[in-house]
């Protein structure tokens, strides 16, 4: 084992350039929509959680757009942007007043000026100042302005919430501006974003390797969930994992989000188990999601990724790789029919009943899949995409095709009237504890088409070779985490 | 890398038990205050957690005392016990209802059936269903009466929350006799009990022989959390450690709880760095802590140990500690003056500001620390304890004494009339940068004194035996996981 990698120093400077590209998106916004150029952004950055009643603390991971603002790894924290029509705006941080005793059971307690230095921002005070600090800045008549963090994520259903603080009533709260677009400048990834999502692949997709290197019948899947692990964390600083890992053979392989406390990877690896592995390192909160399986997704994969450039709808891919899919299915002769008939039937959906793919950043279902006024498609399939938008330069998409065999979809298929026909049930039965395959890479939208992030063995020739020792050429990955920005 | 180890199968029985000896408790106590023998226990088990406002779900980890009587490692449960004055009571379980759509994301949805064998209660019914279902149970006339879970948590000073469902207005609520029994319940260890803590134990002393092969200079500390996890996890099956691994070196291993968000385990290990590892993995629910530290504090901890037996009081066991390791300063020269005075003047507390250890079991702090009327003492050190109870047999109890050179707590020192004179503040300077010591170990009282669960290399030389790469006898640690019960 060991790796050519290591963790890259990241400069707080990508934070800055966040917190610009937000001011420069509100004055335009407010600019076009005729409004007064003045308000403070507000946000307040997550807490640490106890587990239940107990004192036991869960490891603290900052909030994502707190995150993608300020940079802060701490708990308690809150970070304002104070707008000013002359320069770029102050940015302020408030930190917790900590009692003493943390000094004995937490660590030294960090100067102001620690952290003024350390995240880049022009003042920091105490999260009990805010109210007088705020006003300080104000040079209005009247309430000053607060925008704050208040919206729907289009994934979970929830809503953001708001900033609270000690004398919150002394100003006048702008609860919708914000919150889109912000979502927006997540949307599109800066250089130093790209950077750090590039190394969370590249560490991630080492990994990958060195699990298909170690996967040996008798195996327990957790087992191969702890390789990934100690690789990421071990040799990519990778403290937290994007998502739960699931590690799946066998029949598991059709469970879309095996690996959770419900379903822990228990099983025990049998010979002629079809594997998939969905499994992504963070790195300083930016994210991966990569799925190794065996390639029978692989022509749809491919044909998305090449055919992937701006302006090219999302939806249109995800109705590519599901043709794809059923031709492959049809030259199988597990589907009879026209495929032109059976997309008309949706039958698309019951083999790959998830997205083709959703944003990928600080969250690993990154905010943004639905401009304000995009509505859902109800169809099977469609209803279940992240994302409806036209492509951009510099949008980070999943491009994860699966083809599973699911009893639960499956057997409502063959009893209706509108795709019974399609199904050849003597070939089905036979599959039907294959579980399912997935292909997953993290692509990048460029100017000229896209890029993909991720560095796995796909080939049939590939995985058996390095299931079987052979070196898999890291040059392309080394190169990519040494220089960080080259893509 | 590898094991002699292998996780070991837990048998449900160790739940029913459980209740069974709740069951009891609660008996006794009802008819010691002659009160009626009828009525309920109702608890509801933990629910999953999205974090902030995404759909990012973080990995479901049982509430404490559901776990302890149930067993159910799933989230969305209720359980209850009805009592019988005839038999020794039915057990019942709730399990959510859940739509259709599981079967696609997230597995097969198990029949209720299956929940009644594998967690071997005498019914299952959904938890839509507990008015009705309780209602039938009931036999008598008004409401039936609820023993539900509401009780001070006396480490995190949190209350358990009281099980809530539709349709508890139909019955009547107890919500002061429960919690205290229960919590009694698992302050005294069974046997299967400590079958769990044991393979706990020993797969978390392997892994820390493991890392202690491992370590070098110029290692992050991280990696060593590494090695420690994947170690745990590999071959133990461990998913959960018991709380966040504290990995510190040089002047960090003062800071008690080190390893949090805020102080992550990120510094390169230096030479003639001490070296403070606190890491103990969990399996099935039960935990272990063990710190691993050059042996400065190991007089400490052998005396407590052979002084432990039931009736022996916690307090003078913290005392014993404090006076080992003031008599070692003073042999250093660190300390001057007579130990008796540095006693009286509360001393100990500057160089062991924390109690001398706590119960442990499924959490990490396990509750029972104080019995209803016992108060905290007010002294420093002596008020960190987490109990004052006198041993009991089958008690499970961390010893871990440290010492540590805090600044925080040595500049007041040196600074006060009452202190002042025993403190060398020359040599005191000379170790400003040494950081701390502990050494851990869980600790079992038996009938005729107790028993080391913990296994790790203590004495200098054994560890820098293991440094360089001896064998560890590992011949104890198999033994005890192999029968489990044998002690």
């Amino acid at each position: 084992m060991g790796s050519s990698l290591w963790p890259p120093k990241v400069s707080m400077e990508l934070h800055v350039k966040n917190r610009e590209k937000l001011l420069a998106s509100l004055r335009q916004h407010l600019s076009d929509s005729s409004r007064p150029l003045h308000g403070f952004v507000l946000l307040q950055g997550g807490e640490e959680q106890t587990r239940y009643d107990t004192d036991h603390l869960e490891l603290f991971r900052q909030e994502s757009f707190f995150a993608y603002l300020f940079g802060v790894t701490e708990p308690g924290f809150y970070g304002a942007i104070v707008r000013s029509d002359i320069a770029t705006g102050d940015s302020l941080l408030f930190a917790p007043r900590l009692p003493s005793e943390y000094a004995v059971w937490l660590g030294k307690i960090k100067q102001l000026s620690y952290f003024k230095e350390h995240y880049m921002v022009s003042t920091t005070s105490f999260s009990d100042e805010i109210a007088s600090v705020l006003q300080q800045h104000y040079q209005g008549a009247g309430k000053p302005l607060l925008f704050l963090l208040h919206g729907l994520n289009t994934d979970s259903n929830n809503f953001s919430k708001p900033a609270e603080f000690q004398g919150i009533d002394k100003f006048d709260k702008d609860l919708t501006t914000l919150h889109p677009i912000l979502t927006e400048c997540r949307v599109i990834k800066s250089k130093l974003e790209i950077a750090l999502i590039q190394f969370a692949n590249d560490i991630s997709s080492e990994a990958h390797v060195e699990v298909m290197r170690k996967t040996k019948v008798g195996m327990k899947e957790y087992q191969l969930e702890s390789i990934f692990l100690h690789h990421t964390y071990m040799y990519g600083g990778c403290r937290h994992c994007s998502y739960t890992c699931i590690c799946a053979t066998g029949e598991n392989s059709a469970v879309l989000h095996y690996g959770h406390a419900a379903a822990p990877n228990d099983k025990t690896l049998e010979d002629g188990d079809m594997a998939l592995f969905d499994m992504g390192a963070e790195y300083n909160f930016y994210g991966s999601d990569i799925t190794c399986s065996f390639p029978a997704v692989l022509d749809a994969h491919n044909a998305v990724i090449s055919s992937m450039k701006p302006g090219v709808n999302w939806v249109d891919m995800h109705i590519l790789a599901e043709k794809v899919i059923l031709e492959s299915l049809k030259r199988g002769n597990i589907l009879l029919g026209d495929v032109e008939d059976m997309m008309a039937a949706r039958l698309g959906a019951v083999f790959m009943p998830h997205g083709l793919g959703h944003f990928l950043g600080i969250d690993t279902h990154d905010p943004g899949g639905y401009l304000q006024g995009l509505e859902r498609r109800k169809e099977p399939g469609l209803k279940s995409l992240r994302t409806i938008r036209d492509l951009q330069e510099g949008m980070v998409i999943t491009v994860e095709p699966g083809c599973y065999f699911i009893d639960a979809l499956l057997l409502p298929a063959m009893n209706s009237p509108m795709t019974t026909k399609f199904l050849n049930q003597e070939a089905i039965n036979r599959y039907k504890d294959f579980g399912g395959v997935r292909i997953e890479s993290d692509v990048l939208v460029t100017a000229a088409g896209c890029y993909n992030m991720t560095k796995c063995p796909r080939e049939i020739g590939e995985i058996e070779g390095v299931m079987a020792g052979a070196p898999w050429p890291a040059k392309n990955i080394s190169t990519h985490a040494r220089n960080g920005l080259e893509i």
